[in-house]
C-alpha cells in the first residue's frame, strides 16, 4: 500500500537536527519551512531549547509530528529513524548523506535503514536527498531555494542539485509545481511510488521525472501503464549513451540497465521521453494545460511568413500534421483578412495585423473540423500590441478547447504578455520550432491515450510438454541448446518444419520417405555447437542418399570429437526459401525489465543495419503487431519489389506465442528463432538456439 | 565585382521618402538613423523643407549621399533608383514593397529594377525588405527596432519580420552583431554577395543566415566553400520538409529546390546547418568566440552529478567525445579535490565547491593533452557565488585557448554572471544538452577547416568518342537511352562487361565465341524500354544456343511492336554475381545546384531503405570516397558477414569518372549505372539508363 501522500500532506513537520547555525542544512530547512508553511513546525535538537523562536524537544518521539525531516549526521540517523518508527511517525524525509552512495559502511547503514522502514512500515524519502516541496500547504522541507511557484506539474528528480536549479529557473519561466521530491538513494520510496501517488492526485496534471535508473522496471511499467491512461508522465532518463551510462553508474553507484530495455520499458509504460532539461519542462508546461489535440490537423496563424515556414518544417518533422483547410474556412478567411494575406495554412495575417486580426483568424481556423490544435506566431510590429494579443489569446482559450502553442517573438516586450498567458496554463516560446515540438508532445500523449489496453492473448499450449523438454535438458546437464529443443516450439504451437530426431540410418530413411522430397539432415549433439563448420549439416539430401548421409554425419561428428554425446540425426523437411523472407524472433532477459522480445529481418538487416526492435513481454496482439511497424525493413514483408506479401499475422502470432513461452518459463534466459521463415502461406521456425538457467526451473 | 561593403560602410545616408508622419516607414527609418548613426543623414522629400530638423531636398540627385534608403511608394521607386544611378550613388536599400512578391505589375517592376541596377552597376538590397544595420557606425537603416548590440556575428535574413524579432530578442541574450541585412526579394544582391562580403570582413567572426531559398546554388557553393575555410557560416534553411517547402514557395513566390540538393550544396559549401532559430544563434554565439577545440576530447567539470550525466549523454549523441584523462591528470585532481569528488570525466567537484575549486579543476583538466574543449556546469549552492565563478571563468579564458561552454543552472541569480561571460564571447546556457550541442557546432566547424580542398581528378578520357555517341543518339531523335549507350562509359574509362551490339546471328556467335563462356543477350531498340517484360533478355546463353536466341529475341521484339526500330542484339559477358555487391551510381541535374551524383547499394537498399547519398559534381577523390561513408550499408562493401571486401577504390574512381562525364556534357540530364557490380577484383557497369537533352548538346 502506498501512502506517499502523507509526505506531501503533512500538517506537523518535525525537523530533527534543527539549528540556527548559519550555513547549516538544519538552518536552511528551518528557514524554508518558516517561510510559507501553513502547518506547524517542531524543531528537534537535544542541544537547544528554542530554534528560530520555536520550542525545541530532545527526541522525535516527544513530538506529535506526522512528518519527520532528518538532517542529523549519518551515525545517528538510524537511531532517529527507529525512534520515529516507534513513535508511530510514518513519513520521513532523510536528507542526511553517507549511505549507499558512500559505499562500505554507508552501504551497511542503508541496508539497516531499509530494514527499519520494513519493520515500522515507513514512507521514507531519501536518504541523501534535498527534501520535498508541496506548494498547496507551502511545505518546503528542503535545504534548497526558498520558493516554488504553485502549479499543476509534479516533479521527481534523482539529482538534488537539479531540483535546486530547476526551482530557481522555473519560477522565472512561469512554470509552477504541485509537489517536488528529490529521490536521493531511493532506499525505500522510488519513482514507482511517486508515479502512483501523483496518478491519483487530482491536483497533479502532469508528472515529470529526471531519472538515472529505475529500481524495479517491471513494477514501474505496470504502475505507469495504468497512470498514463489518465495522467501524462514525461521522463528525462539520463545515461542513455554508453558514456552517459558509465557516468551515471560512477555517480549513483548503481549499474545502469541497457538503453534498449529502458526504451522498451518506457514505451510500454506510456511514458513520454524528453531529450533535455528544457524539453522536459517544455513538454510539462504544455501538458499541464490539460488539453489534447481534438483532430489530426494543426493550424498555424502568423504575422510573418518566415517563422510560419519554420513552424511548418517543425510540424513536418514531428508526429503532427499541417491541417488542410476546408473551402469554407478559406472563404471565411478571405472575407475577414486583407487581400494580400495567405488564407492557406500557414495563415499569414501579414505584418500590419493588430491583435484582433489574429483573434479573428484563429476563430475561423479553429472552427474547421480538421483542425485540432493551433500555433500562433507573432513578430513585433508597429501595430501589434503583445499585451492585447495575450488578452485575445486568453479569451480564445476560454472559448475553445484545443491546445494553442504561442510564439511571442520578441525580447523584454513579451515578458508581461508571457506571464498573462502562463497564468492560464499557456506556455509561450520565442522559437517556433520549440513551440511545435512541445505541441507534438501533446500529440504523442494523445496517441498513448488512444492505445488499446488489451490483455496478452493466452494460446492453448502444451505447457507440460515444454516443461519436459526443459527437464530433459536439465537432466543432461546442458544449458545451451539448439535444434534438439525444437519440440519446445511445437509445444507452444509455433510452426516448425516437419521432421524429428532419429538414431539409425533406417529410421532416417523411413522419416524422409514420410516427409517426401529432399530433406535437411543435421547431426544432433549438445557438444557440437557449430555444426556447419564440421560438415554436420547437409541440405537438400535426396531420398536415395539419406542412409549414407546419416553415416557420414555421424562419422564426421565422431572424427571431430570422439567423446561428443550424439543424440542422433535430425531429418527435416526442406523449406523452400524462394519467395520467402527470413526473420528473427528472439528473447533475452533484462535484470530490470524482464523478458525483452526482439524482432527483425534476418541476415544483413540484423547484422549490418541493426534494424531490430525490442518490446517487453508479455505482449498483446497490438504490441506484437506494433513491432512490425517499428523497423525500416518491414516493406519487404509487404510485397516490396514485386514480391507476394508474407503472412504477417503468422509472424505476429509467433511473437505472441514466444512471449507466452518465455513468461511461462523464467528458466529460459535467452532464445532465438533464427530464421523464422515467412512466406505468403505462413511462417516456420527453421532453427532455434536457447540458453536455460536450470536453477530457475 | 562585389562592392557590398559600401552598403554597410556608408558615411552619408539619404532617406528618400523621409517624413515625420507618425507610424510611417519613412519616420521610423529617420528615427532609427537619428538614434546612433555616426555619419550624416540627408532626408529627401519634395513635400518638406526640413525633416526632424534636418534640411530636406527634393531629389536624391541633389545629395552627396553614398547610400540611398528608399521608402517611397512602388510606383515612384523606379524613378528614384534611376535618379540615384545617374547621380552616381551606387549603394541602395529599397525597403519599398510591391515588386516581385506581389506578382503581375510588381514582377514587371522588379525586372525593371534589375535592369536599372545592371545599367548603373548598383549595389541594391531588397526590394521589399526591412533594411540594413551596421553597428560600428551606428547605422540602423531599418524601420524595425531601434538598437542592436554590437558584436562579431553578421546576419542575413530572407524574412524581415525575423530580423525584427531577432534584434529584440538577441539583445537580452547578449548576442551582438556587426552587420545585419534583410534580404527582401534579392532582386540584385543575394546571399552569395553577403557571404563573400562578410568572408572578407575582419570584424565578422561568423556569418548567420535565415534562408528560404538560394538564388544561384552553384555560385553560392563556390563562394561559400572559399569563405568557410576561414569564417564559419551557419544557415537555418527553411522549407526543408514537403509542407515547409510548399509554405515557403507560397510565401516567397519562388519555387523551392529539392531538400536533397540543398543538403548536398550546403555540405559541399562547408555551411553548418541549424535546425531552429535558437540553434542558429546558439551556434553563432559559440562560433563568435573565435575558438575551436584543440584536441578531440571534451572535459566536463560540474558541481552536480546529474547534470554531468546529462551533458555526457549529449556528448555521446554528438560528434564530440568525452575525454579519457591521463593518469597524471587524475592524480593531480585527486590531490586538489575533496576525497568524495569524482576525478574521472565528468569531474564532479561536488556540491560544496566554491568558484575557486571549479577554476582549479578546470586548470588541471585543460592541461591534459587529450582535452580540447570543456563544459562547465554549475548548480546553485549555498557556497557557490555565480559572480565569482564567472570571474574565474573569464580568467581561465584569458589563460587558455580552448572553447568553454558554460551552464549556469539558475534563474535570476545568473543574469549578471551571464553578462560578464557574454562580454568575453562566452555564451552561457541553463540546459547542459543545449550547451553541448552548441559546442558540437565548433567541432563540426573544426572538421570543415580540416577538409582537404583538392581539385577534382581529371582522368584521361575519350571525350570525342562520348560526344559521337550522344550525337548519334541525337541524329536518331531519341532522348532516353539504355544499353546502346554503354560506349559512353567505355569512353570515360568506366569498366563495362565485354560485349557489343551485333546485327546477325552469325556475328552474335562469333562474338560469343570470343567472349567465352555463357553470355547475356538483349534486344536493342530505342522503342522497347522494358525489355525483360517482352522476353527481350536472355541470361546465361550457352554458345550452341546463341544463333537461335538471336532469332528468338528479334522475333519477340517484332511481335511486340512491328514498327519498333531494332538496332540489333547486345551480346555481353555474363558477370558472376556470386560474391559481388550491386551498387548504383546515378546523376540528375538540380536547377539550382547542377549535377547531383547519387550513390547507394542496389535493390532493397535503394528501393526500400532509401539508403543513398547525393553530392554535387564535380567531385574530388575525397568527396567521392566520402559518399561511401555516408550510407548505412557500407559494411557490406567491407567484408561484413564473412565476405571478401570489394574494390572500394574502383567504386570511388567510377563515381569520379561519372562526375567528369556529366560535367563535360550538360546534355546528359539523367544517368543511372544500375547495377555497378563490385567484387574483390574490380567493378563493372552492367546496365545504364540515361536521358539526354539534345538542345544542350
Amino acid at each position: 500500500m502506498v501512502r506517499v501522500p502523507g509526505v506531501f500532506d503533512a500538517e506537523r513537520v518535525a525537523v530533527v537536527g534543527a539549528t540556527e547555525r548559519e550555513g547549516s542544512v538544519g538552518a536552511a530547512v528551518m528557514e524554508n519551512l518558516l517561510e510559507d508553511f501553513g502547518g506547524e513546525i517542531r524543531p528537534v535538537n537535544p542541544g537547544a531549547d528554542r530554534v528560530f523562536g520555536l520550542p525545541c524537544v530532545d527526541d522525535i518521539a516527544e513530538t506529535d509530528a506526522d512528518l519527520a525531516v532528518i538532517v542529523v549526521p549519518p551515525t545517528v540517523a538510524l537511531d532517529v529513524v527507529e525512534s520515529a518508527g516507534q513513535a508511530g511517525i510514518e513519513n520521513l524525509v532523510v536528507i542526511t548523506a553517507g549511505f549507499g552512495e558512500a559505499g562500505g559502511e554507508g552501504a551497511t547503514r542503508e541496508r539497516k535503514l531499509q530494514e527499519l522502514a520494513e519493520t515500522y512500515d515507513l514512507n521514507l524519502v531519501g536518504p541523501n536527498c534535498l527534501g520535498v516541496v508541496s506548494t498547496p500547504s507551502g511545505l518546503n522541507a528542503t535545504f534548497g531555494p526558498r520558493n516554488a511557484l504553485s502549479g499543476r506539474m509534479s516533479f521527481m528528480s534523482q539529482s538534488g542539485a537539479l531540483v535546486t536549479a530547476i526551482l530557481e529557473w522555473a519560477g522565472d519561466r512561469g512554470h509552477g509545481f504541485k509537489d517536488v521530491v528529490s529521490l536521493g538513494n531511493k532506499a525505500v520510496l522510488d519513482e514507482t511510488d511517486f508515479v502512483e501517488t501523483w496518478g491519483e492526485d487530482p491536483d497533479t496534471d502532469v508528472v515529470l521525472g529526471y531519472l538515472e535508473g529505475i529500481e524495479n522496471g517491471t513494477e514501474f511499467v505496470e504502475t505507469a501503464r495504468e497512470v498514463t491512461r489518465e495522467t501524462p508522465v514525461v521522463v528525462l532518463k539520463s545515461g542513455r549513451t554508453e558514456a552517459g551510462a558509465q557516468a551515471a553508474s560512477s555517480h549513483t553507484g548503481a549499474i545502469a540497465g541497457s538503453e534498449a530495455a529502458y526504451e522498451a520499458g518506457l514505451e510500454k509504460a506510456g511514458v513520454i521521453r524528453a531529450d533535455s532539461t528544457e524539453e522536459l519542462f517544455d513538454f510539462g508546461a504544455m501538458l499541464a494545460g490539460g488539453r489534447l489535440p481534438t483532430a489530426d490537423g494543426v493550424a498555424v496563424v502568423t504575422n510573418a511568413g518566415g517563422p510560419g515556414v519554420i513552424a511548418t518544417d517543425a510540424i513536418g518533422d514531428s508526429e503532427l500534421e499541417l491541417a488542410t483547410f476546408e473551402d469554407e474556412t478559406r472563404r471565411t478567411l478571405q472575407e475577414s483578412l486583407p487581400p494580400t494575406a495567405n488564407v492557406y495554412n500557414p495563415v499569414d495575417v501579414i505584418g500590419d495585423a493588430p491583435a484582433e486580426r489574429f483573434g479573428d483568424a484563429l476563430d475561423v481556423v479553429l472552427s474547421d473540423p480538421g483542425v485540432g490544435a493551433a500555433v500562433v506566431i507573432a513578430c513585433p510590429s508597429a501595430v501589434l500590441s503583445f499585451d492585447r494579443l495575450a488578452q485575445t489569446l486568453v479569451e480564445a482559450r476560454k472559448r475553445e478547447d484545443v491546445p494553442i502553442a504561442v510564439c511571442l517573438m520578441g525580447g523584454a516586450s513579451v515578458e508581461g504578455p508571457s506571464e498573462t498567458l502562463s497564468d492560464v496554463e499557456t506556455p509561450t516560446y520565442f522559437d517556433p520550432t520549440r513551440a511545435v515540438r512541445s505541441l507534438a508532445a501533446l500529440e504523442r500523449y494523445r496517441t498513448i491515450r488512444k492505445r488499446r489496453y488489451e490483455p496478452p492473448a493466452s494460446f492453448d499450449v502444451d505447457r507440460d510438454a515444454a516443461r519436459s523438454v526443459l527437464e530433459r535438458v536439465k537432466s543432461q546437464g546442458d544449458n545451451r541448446l539448439g535444434i534438439e529443443a525444437m519440440e519446445l516450439l511445437d509445444a507452444y504451437g509455433i510452426q516448425t518444419p516437419e521432421g524429428d530426431i532419429v538414431d539409425s540410418p533406417g529410421e532416417a530413411k523411413e522419416l524422409a520417405e514420410r516427409i517426401g522430397g529432399d530433406v535437411v539432415m543435421k547431426v544432433v549433439s549438445p557438444d557440437i555447437l557449430h555444426k556447419t563448420d564440421i560438415g554436420g549439416v547437409e541440405v537438400g539430401v535426396p531420398l536415395r542418399d539419406v542412409e549414407d548421409t546419416y553415416e557420414a554425419l555421424v562419422s564426421r561428428a565422431r572424427n571431430y570429437r570422439p567423446d561428443a554425446r550424439l543424440l542422433g540425426v535430425q531429418v527435416q523437411e526442406l523449406i523452400d526459401l524462394d519467395d520467402s523472407v527470413e526473420t528473427i524472433v528472439g528473447m533475452n532477459r533484462d535484470p530490470q525489465f524482464g523478458p525483452l522480445v526482439l524482432f527483425g529481418l534476418g541476415g544483413v538487416f540484423v547484422e549490418v543495419l541493426e534494424d531490430t526492435t525490442v518490446r517487453i513481454a508479455p505482449l498483446s496482439e497490438a504490441e506484437a503487431a506494433g513491432m512490425l511497424e517499428d523497423i525500416d525493413s518491414t516493406p519487404l514483408l509487404r510485397g516490396a519489389r514485386g514480391r507476394e506479401p508474407v503472412d504477417e499475422a503468422g509472424i505476429v502470432e509467433t511473437i505472441q506465442r514466444l512471449s507466452q513461452l518465455v513468461v511461462d518459463f523464467p528458466a529460459i534466459v535467452e532464445l532465438d528463432i533464427n530464421p523464422l521463415v515467412a512466406t505468403a502461406d505462413g511462417v516456420v521456425a527453421v532453427d532455434i538456439r536457447l540458453t536455460v538457467d536450470h536453477e530457475t526451473l
